[in-house]
């Protein structure tokens, strides 16, 4: 087994949990949010500065880095971890989401997805089959089965149909797998907004047994409320011993929701995005670095903030980098916003430890704001 | 006074020299290279980076920060050195290289330069008092006076009208000057490629004592041969117990030739921005990493390099990162370009201090090439 969970807690007042994922690169404290190293770099960052922050664990996406630099390439390098100079634990996914995001470039049938790059217009394919070969490349210490991610909204019919091909997906994704000593296959429940189809998602998933579980197709545009009832139907369906991963979520809003309701793992390029459009992830809510007001504002984006930004630099020094179009500037913010996601995720572990994680959430949002 | 130079040796095989300058923010060994940090930063870094690399002093742009965000605002944050981050010695240009590039935007009468904005078209002006005004509010270490560098080529009558100006105009930056106690201002020797006009330019500012001087005008599309002969005319007519800077002036063989002839500092946007295009200087030459021979070399820049670069990264990874412009490939290429000419020279001081500064010269050339 490539992989070892160990819960440690499960909290009295929710279903949030503390736990322990052993990796061939390392540990894991879960609940985690997982940076985005889309192609082999967390966007401005060094892998020396994204572990610095605390970071545990990022990802990389089996679809940019099977068109570049290849997965070949990848495996020549050693792997993406020696690749990228990464040495603690990587998580990939499948391509699937990437592939179906292509629209009118995809064409989707029971043997897998083709498609056109969005770079150069090369016709492409991918299987279960193919993204279990890249991502055995790649060498990553969690993989992720190739599924459909079903749009929102879509019939009860079309979700039926592309939930059961994603389970027939799964089965072929296990069998394709090459490397079960070092790399951890997760199964993605699909289903929807359906219950009953997230029922059957799930069951028949988690007779496969795999090492951990992703819930998929959340967080897909639907409304939060709608995401929080498909949560509490879905993951107690989930093994209590494995981990759970909900793809996609990186707002502090989102963050609680989810992990009140029992997933460990999370993760989402938001805080990476909109640090590059100039937005701070602040204790007292989102700050837009352009805004005037802050042309003559000499305080750090954060007072309550200990990180290497708000101990340096200044709002109006920061505007400035943006107005003037220097990298220092996406990096500085990229620098507070990962910084502030991973202390929120550390200071949820700690409420979980000390049983007064409702509580620690109301205070935060307080102050933060309800998005 | 607001520094002070102590000649620590000279070279008994050419006019190499060893110094210490002492300024308000630090003391610095001498010949240095600055890195350039036009608009308060230097390209892709942060402040610390550029310390951690040995860097002693970086330079700012008067015109450029005038422009955005302005010097009132750097003035309000507590200065430049504040404002940006960076506790070392600064020193500021004058602006007038900048303004003078403008071309058909700029007109230049005895009062000072009118010009448009390059950004916004809005109309500014800039005379000797004004860029004292400018630099007093910045508050660098190291100011420059404002004149005029004359365009190579450019006839006897026109640089010798510009020269005589720019000798005026060195007079009223002396008398505009509000701050001598926490910041030297250092005059500019102009006249082209006509010694005898370089001769009347160095004996009228050497008059005015500043506390250090700089060769203008060099290093502006003239031939080597040609700009190390007027630096064999004109250094030598500059006292030799005040520093000597060469403006603009960063790949490897002109920082020899400079330092041979008796210059104690140079700076040049060369490193930085030929990093963000891609090439790296190495000890064998410059490499171009967008070149397909590096596409499966898994070796650093340079196997003689120990930068946190070339520890830490592969080519084939670079090259990875300039192809789907990801914002650490220019960072990576930056770092490793400045820690290569500060370790340069760091050796060239060491070869000074023991007489063999020439034979090092030729060892350095036999690998990396004459350009």
């Amino acid at each position: 087994m490539a992989i070892k969970f160990e819960l440690l807690k499960e909290s009295t007042e929710c279903k949030a949990r503390l736990g322990i994922l052993e990796t061939p690169h390392g540990k894991i404290e879960t609940p985690i949010f997982m940076p985005v190293g889309t192609r082999a770099t967390v966007k401005t960052m060094t892998p020396d500065e994204v572990k610095d922050l605390g970071a545990q664990i990022i990802l990389g996406n089996t679809y940019h880095l099977h068109l570049r630099p290849g997965e070949d390439l990848v495996e020549k390098a050693g792997g993406l971890h020696k690749f990228m100079n990464w040495d603690g634990p990587i998580l990939t996914d499948s391509g699937g989401f990437q592939v179906f995001s292509l629209g009118d470039r995809r064409k989707i049938t029971e043997e897998g997805v083709e498609f056109r790059s969005h770079i150069d217009g090369a016709k492409k394919f991918i299987s279960p089959e193919k993204s279990m070969e890249i991502q055995n490349k790649l060498g990553s210490d969690i993989m992720m089965c190739f599924d459909e991610c079903a749009p929102y909204p879509a019939s009860h019919d079309y979700v039926r149909k592309s939930m059961e091909m994603t389970t027939r997906w799964a089965k072929r994704c296990i069998d394709a797998h090459k490397n079960t000593d070092n790399q951890a296959l997760f199964g993605i429940v699909q289903g929807g907004m359906y219950k009953d189809l997230r029922e059957i998602s799930a069951r028949d998933l988690v007779e496969m047994d795999f090492p951990g579980y992703a819930v998929g197709g959340l967080s897909v545009g639907e409304p939060r409320e709608l995401m929080c009832e498909m949560l509490d139907f879905t993951v107690p369906l989930l093994p209590k011993d494995k981990p759970r991963y909900l793809m996609g979520v990186g707002s502090p809003d989102y963050l609680f929701d989810a992990v009140i309701r029992g997933i460990d793992m999370a993760d989402c390029v938001l805080p990476t995005r909109i640090a590059r459009n100039g937005t701070a992830m602040t204790s007292s809510g989102k700050l837009v670095i352009k805004n005037a007001k802050f042309k003559e504002d000499f305080t750090p984006f954060d007072e309550e903030c200990d990180c290497y930004v708000c101990r340096n630099y200044t709002k109006a020094y920061i505007r400035h980098l943006f107005n003037v179009n220097e990298i220092l500037g996406p990096r500085l913010i990229t620098i507070h916003n990962l910084h502030f996601l991973i202390k929120l995720m550390e200071n949820i572990r700690e409420a979980i430890k000390n049983d007064n994680l409702l509580e620690y959430r109301d205070e935060f949002y307080k102050k933060y704001g309800y998005e």
